[in-house]
């Protein structure tokens, strides 16, 4: 790297570089002045650099005395070998320090007013207030590197494969069916907003329809949503499409596109994905997005358990729900106040209970055990391959309720007790979900995916008769437990995006009136096309192991507003409002 | 590629393809019946291949002549050699055909309502309407193919040089000192506005304050202005930042991105690149952004014309004022009314006249001959290499005025006399600008270029004394006469950054106000540092040689709105009016 200012970074002297004569740039840290020897690291983004002087070096030793840590200097110096006492191999400078023959002060630095060193305890909201001094913590900045290099990784991958990135308008016009737009007052178009795209679905549809053939997009989406640890108003996908496509291409796409994203991270990994259905990953893991780096997998157990008289139970089997179990090994030494909590969490999922059988060296304990007896006990845990100090946690409720309480319990316990392998990725594709479910509060069918999903070719007859059971060519992509992309085979025939419309609701005149624009292109040569968009922030997160979504992102929004001024939202002035042609209801609060 | 339907693009097979079984898709173009023969071509993004069938082919041949144009279809057929006389050398698949054996209709295609083909006379507006049928035609979708190639470059590019791209924050705050912003209204802060940014300019400093030491983004910005045809509401810029440089090196790394941006263009082109102070430019050129492909310059002439007892020469020159002239080769032969054409273009940019000489066969003439004499005129040829056939124009004025309307009569002139030459790319940096200029409307001196820009080391005393005469650490970028970018080198110094700020008429309190977490943040290791903009999309259309801005944008916006419903600004619902506690003043204009 050619820097007219500087000869090297901070982090690349070795003991090659001995007796030579480099200049760094940089921020003083450790500074520690021994009366006659002045030391300093040299801090750049690239690594850490030792200087040093001594009372020899007459003014420019006096000026080193005065530093102070954090201000930006340049350093002139000769590389000598440390000491063998003081050679550092934990770092690629660490066998070197410089000698300086001059340091130049750059800019003064006053205190920091939070402490940034990387053990330090700083409270999450001071470090995003300082979010550019926080920055500076090398585990942070590493992380938006990774960041970096996964988004070039992709848009080399996909370049590769004949894919052109076109950018999609940021002002654009509201999407029906989606969440709450951000919008944004248009000066021309008096009384009128322009919607920030919550994803650029329709033009990538329509860039299939104008013959691009292979779309890619990096790029922000908006969504008005409360903000959440895991969320930001602000997001950005990995978004993509693909013509004259089945659902084996778009898979087959990704993998390749997964591999080169884990490599840049230092993953290898194993393709293609495993795959499973949205029923069978409900049944087993209790999610659709299930982390299947561990077992402790749900059962259906109304066979062993039903039938005893133990009402509960019967009576929820009668009603067409299910009773799941998981067994946790070695469980039997939870205490009532662990099962107390276990059984608050899945309530918090909507259970009404979580019944439980411990194997102890007493035997079978429950408080059920009267109901269901020893025999059936036996069955249970024969059935889930359980042994003596293992406990079998229940959820006797409708199919979703049970699997999803269930599951949550299975990822809660697999945390505690470390169950979870740690630096391993497991992808899997989640495939075969419902095309519509039912919204009691709008009191109609809505889309699961989007309304441009096409629906399973051998449904398309019951998509008058009987929209619950028409299944969609969907498909989500779940790593480790989170859900980092789903997508879709779009509908390209007309008539069949009429009745998708139809079936959640709109009236052939709501249809023109929304997406006649749309209906009328997919009459005007539209392929066969399907693809995908992925969560990049989430994608990076998991695989530079950070515990929020913020981790990731340079600037993010806090729940208490924003980390900088820059980013407030603020009042605007009069003469603007008036031009925009709105008022404020409310001044204040 | 590989690709489960298809066996190759329309544009991939060559006579080694003979006697290959293989599988197409694409859209049907020119499609012939010739009664016992059916051919078409059939389209893709990648090119076109000949299809053929004969009546042997029984079914799939009656299939085929039921087949309309744009119709999408797959077709399986076998790869055989064209005849002799029917090779088109001109396309790469000119010398195969492929005979189908099947052919199956994936979509039918109703009447377009647009003509798409290449050489179709279609308005401007009908185009935009239907996007994405004019999106199907080659030379726009090679643009934006191209565009994406730039794009992907510039990445790597930068990436190899350390660069890290860096994601800066959509929702924002609005930039005092800017153009206007969109404004976002705030759910949670009633009342308040997020605004869109104009660029990340304070982000990518304070990401130089975090030590990322270079930063690079192809970021969306956005301003609100009424549209003109080199101008989109929503742009896109490559910015970049580098920490401990100055000029040399933000050039040195520019050249070479550039090199590279041309490179994937199919130019060469030289570096380091020529390089005028902006006053050069103007005296030279009469524009801050010279089209230096050709000759034509201006040529200060009050030593030739002054004194003669001609007074508006004369009282211009007293009055500070200058003469400036340009030659035009051949130009003897103008008519009068091209003359006063020429004389409206130049009082269109304030210039109170154009007068001339022309040096013909019966010598010279001019209006203003008897003021000036034969003497001077022939000097006045002499001085700017004129001859027998030529003409001088010369404009009279203040330096601006002079300057600029000569300019722009020297590109007018040039262009219609065809003395651009073609497929050259002519770049110069334009150095040394103003620091400020009084702006008479606010009665105050504005920043030329951004008030972040640090003023000349020799020049910080002025700030206080006389912030006209305080030169910049700012430059920009031309090519083929238009500013692709712009920047300097910024303040890292709070004292100084206070200082201009003041000088642009902001008190301490304003200034602590708007940029008081800017200021403090210049006080906790800021770095020397500097950057620059480029406006990617006016870089893409001259090396595609476009006519417009829209011709490099997919979903442009247009001058009577919007090109596509999915991008027109709609209403929006009551129910979200009312959480973002604003009202609309006016239903209707």
């Amino acid at each position: 790297m050619k820097l007219i200012n500087r000869t090297h970074t901070c982090g690349e002297l070795t003991a090659k570089n001995e007796g030579e004569m480099v200049k760094l740039c940089g921020w003083i840290n450790s500074h520690r002045d021994l009366g006659s020897l002045v030391f300093f690291d040299l801090r750049d983004r690239w690594g850490i650099t030792q200087v040093t002087l001594d009372e020899n070096d007459g003014e420019v030793f006096e000026k080193a005395k005065s530093l102070r840590n954090w201000d930006v200097v340049s350093v002139d110096g000769i590389v000598q070998k440390r000491p063998e006492n003081m050679v550092n191999k934990g770092m690629t400078t660490g066998e070197i320090e410089v000698k300086a023959t001059d340091v130049k002060l750059l800019n003064k630095t006053e205190a920091l007013p939070i402490n940034i060193d990387e053990n330090a305890k700083v409270s999450e909201e001071l470090r995003l207030k300082y979010r550019y001094l926080d920055l500076r913590r090398y585990p942070l900045q590493n992380k938006l590197i990774l960041r970096h290099k996964v988004a070039l990784a992709v848009r080399n991958y996909l370049n590769e494969k004949g894919f052109v990135e076109v950018e999609t308008p940021m002002l654009t016009k509201s999407t029906p069916e989606g969440a709450r737009d951000y919008v944004v007052p248009s000066r021309i178009h008096t009384g009128k907003f322009y919607a920030l795209p919550q994803s650029p679905q329709l033009f990538k549809q329509l860039l299939m329809i104008s013959g691009f053939d292979r779309y890619f997009q990096i790029v922000k989406c908006f969504r008005d949503e409360d903000l959440r640890a895991d969320r930001q108003p602000e997001f950005t996908q990995i978004d993509m499409e693909m013509s004259f496509v089945e659902e084996e291409d778009v898979f087959s796409v990704v993998e390749g596109m997964m591999k080169e994203i884990c490599k840049v991270a230092g993953f290898e990994i194993e393709t293609p994905f495993k795959r499973m259905t949205y029923k069978e990953a409900m049944e087993k893991y209790g999610s659709d997005k299930p982390d299947i780096r561990f077992g402790m997998e749900l059962n259906e157990i109304s066979d062993i358990v039903c039938g005893a008289g133990f009402k509960v139970f019967d009576s929820v089997k009668e009603n067409n729900g299910v009773i799941k179990a998981i067994l946790v090994k070695g469980g039997a030494e939870y205490s009532r106040k662990n099962i107390k909590d276990f059984e608050d969490i899945a309530k918090s999922y909507g259970a009404k209970g979580l019944a439980w059988f411990k194997w102890t060296n007493e035997g079978f304990n429950s408080p059920i055990l009267k109901f269901i007896g020893e025999e059936r006990a036996e069955k249970l845990f024969e059935k889930l391959n359980g042994e003596k100090g293992d406990i079998v946690f229940i959820v006797a409720d409708t199919f979703e309720t049970a699997c999803t309480s269930l599951g949550a319990l299975r990822v809660k316990i697999a945390k505690e007790r470390n169950l979870i392998p740690e630096n391993t990725l497991s992808f899997v594709w989640i495939t075969y979900f419902p095309m519509f479910e039912w919204d009691e509060e709008e009191k109609r069918y809505v889309a699961m995916h989007h309304p441009f999903t096409s629906p399973k070719r051998e449904h398309l007859d019951l998509l008058d008769k009987d929209p619950s059971k028409v299944m969609a060519r969907a498909y989500d992509l779940a790593l480790n437990g989170f859900e980092i992309g789903g997508g879709s085979i779009r509908t390209h025939n007309m008539e069949i995006q009429k009745k998708v419309f139809k079936a959640i609701g709109l009236s052939d005149k709501e249809a023109e009136e929304k997406f006649g624009f749309f209906l009328q292109a997919l009459k005007l040569g539209a392929p066969p096309h399907g693809g995908i968009a992925f969560g990049l922030d989430r994608i990076v997160m998991i695989l530079a192991n950070g515990e929020s979504i913020r981790d990731v992102i340079a600037f993010p929004k806090t729940t208490s507003a924003t980390c900088l001024m820059t980013e407030s939202p603020s009042s605007i002035d009069k003469r603007q409002l008036e031009e925009l042609k709105i008022k404020i209801t409310e001044e204040k609060e």
